[in-house]
C-alpha cells in the first residue's frame, strides 16, 4: 500500500494486521475456514489494508493454516471492494513461496531470527541458512512474479528469551544482509517483549540510515506493557507501518513467557486520539472481534479500548 | 526531593508514588490502619522517595482517611531509615493543611480542576473558590511551615468525562494562576483517561514554557492503554516527576468511567529498561504488593511486569 501523506485525507501510518497469521498459529484451536473470511472481511471493512492472513507452512506442523490458500484466494477477493488491499502470508521457505505465489498473494513476509538460539527453536535453521532460504524465495519471485513485495521480520530484534540479549550490530548487519539479497522491507519485531523505548529509537533510526525506505514494520509485544510506548517511539523516528493483532491475539510459541502482540484496537486508538490518520474506523475494528470470538470461542482476547470505550465526542475529534 | 542528574548514580526521575492516597480514596473497603503503615514501609524500602500518604477530608466523607494523621506520623519515621523520603497528602482546603501541618507533612498536594463541571463533582467548588482555597492554604503555609511545599495537581487537564474537551488554554492560564499565587509546582493531572501523546507534549510544553522549574508531575491514567506512552510523551519534553500507583490501585470516584492510575511497577521498568534512574528497585517494588494486597484483600490490582517478570539478565542491566 502506497500512504499517501500529500493528500490531507490519506492514511498517515500503515497498520499491517497480523492476526489471522500471528493470532492464529499461536492457540492450540483451529479456526474454521468460514470464521477466518468473516473475520478478514471485518478487518478489511474497518479499514485495514494490509492483513497477514495465514502462513504457508505444512499442515503436519501448524493444522491452524491448512487452509490457508482457501483463505488467500478468499482474502483477494475482498480487493474488490476494497482496493488498496494487500493480502499478505507468511512463508517459511522457497515451497511455502511457492504456494503462496500460487495462490495469488500480493506480498510475502519471511521470519529472519536475529538470535541464533531463536532461530534454530523457531524454524530449525541457522540465520545462515535462513538467509540462504531467502534467496531462493528472492530468486523464485524474480521468476514467477516480480509484482509480489517481499519483507522480512527480524524476529528477537530487541532481545531473546532463550540466549538474552541480542547484539544491536549484528541486527542492522542482518538486515543489511536482508536488503542486499532484494528484499523490499526489514522490519524489526520484539518478538519476546523486551524492547524499551530508548531501544526502538536507536535500532529503528539505524536501520532507517542504513536501509531509507527499505526500512519495514515495528512489530512491538505488550507482554511487559510498553506495547504502545515501543510503537510511539518507532513512530517518532519516522516508522510508519505498524504490525498489531486484534485483540491482542498471538505471540510466538516458541520463545517461552513470550506473548502479546500489540491490540490493534489500542494502537489505532492511539494514532487517530493523536491526531495521526490510519484510515481505520475503531467502532468497527471493535465490531470485528465478533467473528474473531465466534470463530475462537473461548479464547481470551485483550486490550482497554474495547474495554474502557472510546471517549466522550470522539466522533466529532476522529481525523478521518 | 532534589534529584541530582549530575551524579551519575543519583535517580533522573522522581516516581512520586500516590497509591495510599489516590488508590485508597477509590477503593470500598478501609484498609486497616496497621496494613497502610506495612505498605509505606515496603513502598519507601522499594527506593520510592515521595509517596503521598493519604488526605486531610472529613471522616464522614471519605472514612478511609480517618486514619490519616497517625499514618502520616508513622511515615514520618521513616525518614530515619530513608533520609530523602518526602510525606505527602492531599489537602482539599485550608482545615485539611491547617491538620496536615499539624501532623507534620513535608508537602501538601491540592486538587483544582481544569475543567469546571468537574470541580462542581469534586470538591462541590468552582474553580474560582478552589483558587480561594488555595491563596488561603498559602498563606497559612507563610505563616506556619514555610519551609512545606505546596503542589497543585490541575485534575482534568486533558480532558472530561461530564463536560468533554477542555480547552488548553484555560489549563495553561489556571496553572499560571495557581503559580502566580505562590504554589511551587503545578502538574497536569489525566483524572479521566483522555490524554494522548501528542497532548501530553503539547501542553507540557507549555507549561515548562510558562512556569519553568515549577512544572510539577504527569499524573497519567491508563484507562484507555496510554498511560505508559504518555508518561513518554511527558519525559521526552522535559517532565521528570511521575506519579503512579502500585498495583495501578484507584482512580476518580466522581470521573464516570474513569479508573487506573499508571502501575508504579511497570512505569519503574519501562524507565530503568530505558537506563533512566528511578532510585526504585523493581522486584521490592513488587514485593510491597503483598502488604497492599493484605490489607485489601480480594481488591484487584493490576500490572504487566508483576505477570510477565523481569526479562532474562535484568540485574545485569539494570543501571542503578
Amino acid at each position: 500500500m502506497t500512504l499517501s501523506d500529500n493528500t490531507p485525507a490519506g492514511p498517515q501510518v500503515l497498520i499491517s494486521e497480523v492476526g489471522p497469521r500471528d493470532g492464529l498459529q499461536s492457540v492450540g484451536a483451529t479456526m474454521p475456514t468460514v470464521d477466518k473470511c468473516r473475520w478478514i472481511a471485518a478487518l478489511a471493512a474497518a479499514g485495514l489494508r494490509e492483513i497477514e492472513v495465514g502462513s504457508f507452512v505444512p499442515a503436519k506442523l501448524l493444522p491452524q493454516m491448512a487452509d490457508v490458500a482457501e483463505v488467500v484466494r478468499y482474502a483477494l477477493t475482498l480487493t474488490d471492494p476494497y482496493p488498496g488491499l494487500t493480502v499478505m502470508a507468511l512463508v517459511p521457505n522457497r515451497r511455502g513461496a511457492e504456494a503462496a505465489l500460487a495462490a495469488g498473494v500480493h506480498k510475502l513476509t519471511l521470519p529472519v531470527s536475529a538470535s541464533e538460539a531463536h532461530s534454530l527453536a523457531n524454524v530449525r535453521k541457522t540465520r545462515e541458512q535462513m538467509l540462504g532460504e531467502l534467496r531462493e524465495v528472492l530468486a523464485l519471485r524474480r521468476e514467477r512474479a516480480p509484482g509480489v513485495a517481499v519483507e522480512v521480520g527480524l524476529s528477537t530484534a530487541f532481545g531473546c528469551t532463550l540466549q538474552g540479549a541480542v547484539d544491536e550490530d549484528e541486527v542492522i548487519r542482518l538486515a543489511v544482509a536482508c536488503a542486499q539479497a532484494g528484499v523490499d522491507e526489514v522490519g524489526l519485531s520484539d518478538t519476546t517483549g523486551m524492547a524499551h523505548p530508548a531501544q526502538v529509537r536507536r535500532l529503528f533510526t539505524r536501520l532507517r540510515a542504513e536501509l531509507g525506505g527499505g526500512a519495514g514494520s515495528a512489530h512491538m509485544h505488550n507482554t511487559r506493557g510498553l506495547g504502545l510506548a515501543n510503537c510511539l517511539a518507532a513512530f517518532d523516528v519516522g516508522v510508519r507501518t505498524f504490525d498489531a493483532s486484534l485483540g491482542g491475539l498471538g505471540g510466538c510459541p516458541y520463545a517461552p513467557g513470550a506473548s502479546g502482540n500489540v491490540v490493534t484496537e489500542d494502537l489505532v486508538f492511539m494514532f487517530e486520539a493523536m491526531g495521526v490518520r490510519t484510515g481505520v474506523d475503531v467502532e468497527q475494528l471493535i465490531a470485528a472481534r465478533a467473528p474473531l470470538q465466534a470463530g475462537l470461542p473461548g479464547e481470551p482476547v485483550y486490550g482497554m479500548i474495547p474495554e474502557a470505550g472510546l471517549p466522550k465526542g470522539w466522533l466529532a475529534r476522529q481525523s478521518r
